[in-house]
């Protein structure tokens, strides 16, 4: 499998290379693109799992969310910069109910397939559940309707000030994480059951790569990606034309998909050695950082750009995003997980998915 | 009291038959309706419990909410025949409402009254709060959402297609709760007082009526309800003309009082006993049984009939559907019940009902 | 800065009455308003504190709630006296974002800095939660929503029966806590850090008034701040238009800020000394307060002024209310705090601040 993506890789991103030169039909770019970008993702993942292993599962889980959004970002200034602000706006959405139904949903329904009940830490459920009601029904609701009744002006003057306040709380986040409260958290990895596994695990949790050469294939992909991402976003236009796929639906389903498909193989990989934490916080963790990194980093750099993006979702965006919260944190909130909590999840997003094709 | 109900059914429904022929006035017709159904209810919910007592609460409860939720499916398949499709949305939200609110908060209250605490199963609490959250606030809201960008034709593709996902979902999770994870739930049964009261409680434990018995009662008493509906609904117009009632007020409260006084009756007396399992099964097992399958199947069922049925609320019944199940969910989540939790569920369904009324 | 808070009142509360007659700048007078605001909260808080703790913590957390918001139902009466619904809406909103996120935001955050983790009553956090719900998403909610449909008169009769039934539920609530389930909100009471402290911290409990002095106190401060409410009222519109502040902005922001003061500085005075079961208590405690007693008591008194004051606030306040009350109920629902989950409410509250502002 591993091997399949090498070869995509190895394949797909010359052939990018030709075609933007050659101008060949946007639906060759766009499934060369699509692919290509895939196959990246999971050769990040490979790298990031091998960092991972060497970091324990913490870092590890905010390496795969740091990396499988860095694809995100990338692909949203290029976007920003060919002025699509309503695909980037849309991708965010696509990126957070893609992570919280698809992705954990997924990765309970698997893993809850082999394992018939999985746990993962308590106080890492609930610091997840504070933050995605701060960021996504707080954070994205307030300008949403606050803007109705102001100006252009006002409107980006707000989304700035919110999107500081996001970033500075992100990083606050971290430093609680990782500094001030690292034992509460450290502390419940303990339960993890794939370390209580004993030293007969430990086999398989020799890293496949050393930590050098884990961070160059990551610099290099990560380029890759970007010049992939620029080609892809301009078949945007073309594809819709052709399949009857509105804005929306592009950026919510295939831009998230496509941008999200290393952590959505990480995640699910983990699930099935049910190494839960580590899911959830990959799945979990990448919504949070979407939401309180990604979106409002975007916001200031559109100040540098000719259009402007304020925090301002559609309300389809919005409602999907804020239920998709409050289901995940209704179904995770016991630190338990099961089959049927993933199917639930996977519907949710199946419903979405319908939702936005049809609009 | 049971031979009353009895004596009621025996008048009432060939009453009923009579003012058929002879085109009774409305009225009168009204109210000869509600009262046999009323009283037909009793009895389902009479044979309801003496299958129950033989077949366990779980399954008890999942009889008690099918029969009760039977009476309701039949009088909103002759609705819809009846064009009435406004009636069946709203019929269904009053029986949300209602069981969430009315009925699980006089549980509580009543039980309460009798005992100062009382508990019911952790891990059937929250299997029904992520089943709620999904129900109502994903499957419901979106297509109110989502169809007020589209065209009459696609909010019906929409609606069917959330449907199926959601009676999907609706059987996979009766496989969960009876197959795959039966342990877990039958498991926290055991700290049901009811059962743990030793062998001085089985007295009352008796079934009323045979297996057999019960099985056919409740047969007859289905194909009466039916024919006591198709006499009720033509009733509506007139009576909203009459009392200057608007047809979502008779449908909320009026149709769902009259439509759940089984489940109402039932879940109360199991309250009363301290068996709160099984209330809570009755009031949220029905809820989640109306709005998974009922409703979709009312959806798919309307494809056949004149008028199609999408599955669009008023904004006023889906905020009120939203707002019941989250104090619902904020109040029973703990796994236990005291008289003052039981009053403000109730507080919530009269203010509801206050403004369904001026509405 | 006990000392401080008497000098301001004995030179501020003569100041504001020497303006009054000879008609000073409206700007000199709403600073003097405020400041003396202030300085008599302050004064009111110590004469509360005192009678805390000859009460105990509930006893004292509901005298500290209730003459907080005594300070808040004077100024309101004037406003409402002086036709000022929509500032009376505002500040009434003011204040339940400002107890939810910033008071209990600051006292989760500075408690938080001195210790780790701090723990408050999980049996009263789930109470608070319950009735947040209510309340806020509830019966705040259903006004809005059903009086779109509505003329005045229907709007004023559903928000007159809406707020019986509130009034009515919060004294079933006090009954509740201080009757019948005594023993359970007593019990918890035993876990709180600050009495488990042994007879060393006994020495820092001693009142530092009589209940005697502590009661005249509390009644000569609070007729002085009605004196000053009533100036304070006035100063409003030319503040508005000298500042360019909205209505909405000086209602939600600096009215409650003024007038929540007391609650404010005891609340963190309280988590400073790891009693968080107090500091919870003030400013929820207080939140409902104002949300189930405060908000419907004007609403009735409000039957007997010019203008009749609706339960129906504009879209933005209501929003602000129920993403607070969610965040807050996400946050605290664990019975647990630290720094950062005071800071995740804060920085709700800066984020609510910027969108009043810019509106």
């Amino acid at each position: 499998m591993n091997r399949v993506f090498t070869i995509i890789v190895f394949i797909g991103v010359p052939l990018v290379l030709a075609g933007s030169f050659l101008h060949w039909s946007s639906l060759i770019m766009f499934i060369l693109c699509c692919v290509s970008i895939i196959g990246l993702s999971a050769i990040m993942g490979r790298a990031t799992e091998s960092l991972a292993i060497v970091s324990g599962p913490r870092i590890g889980g905010l390496l795969n969310a740091t990396f499988g959004n860095a694809v995100e970002l990338i692909i949203s200034i290029f976007s920003l910069k060919a002025g699509l602000v309503g695909i980037v706006l849309a991708s965010l959405t696509g990126s957070v109910i893609g992570n919280l139904l698809l992705v954990l949903g997924l990765s309970f329904f698997l893993g809850g397939l082999k394992h018939k009940r999985q746990n993962f830490s308590l106080v890492d459920a609930r610091y997840n559940a504070g933050l995605l009601v701060f960021a996504i029904v707080v954070a994205f609701v307030i300008p949403e309707i606050f803007s109705q009744g102001m100006g252009d002006g006002g409107t980006i003057k707000l989304s700035v000030g919110i999107s500081v306040i996001m970033i500075a709380l992100y990083l606050a986040g971290l430093f609680f994480k990782l500094v001030t409260h690292r034992g509460f958290f450290a502390g419940s990895d303990k339960n993890d059951s794939g370390e209580s596994g004993g030293s007969g695990e430990s086999v398989e949790e020799e890293p496949e790569w050393t930590k050098g050469k884990s961070i160059l294939i990551l610099l290099l992909a990560t380029l890759a990606v970007a010049f992939v991402s620029e080609n892809l976003v301009h078949t945007f236009e073309d594809i819709g034309a052709q399949f009857g796929w509105s804005e929306l639906f592009i950026g919510v389903i295939i831009v998230a998909i496509v941008g999200n498909a290393a952590e959505h193989a990480s995640a699910l990989m983990m699930a099935f050695k049910n190494k839960m934490n580590v899911s959830v916080e990959i799945a979990v963790g990448s919504t949070l950082q979407v939401a309180m990194f990604v979106a409002p980093a975007l916001v200031l750099v559109s100040l540098m750009m000719p259009e402007q993006m304020p925090l301002v979702f559609t309300v389809p965006e919005l409602v999907a995003m804020i239920t998709a919260a409050l289901l995940t944190i209704m179904i995770s909130i016991d630190g338990e997980s099961n089959w049927f909590e993933g199917l639930t999840l996977v519907a949710a997003y199946l419903i979405m998915g319908i939702g936005f094709y049809f609009l």
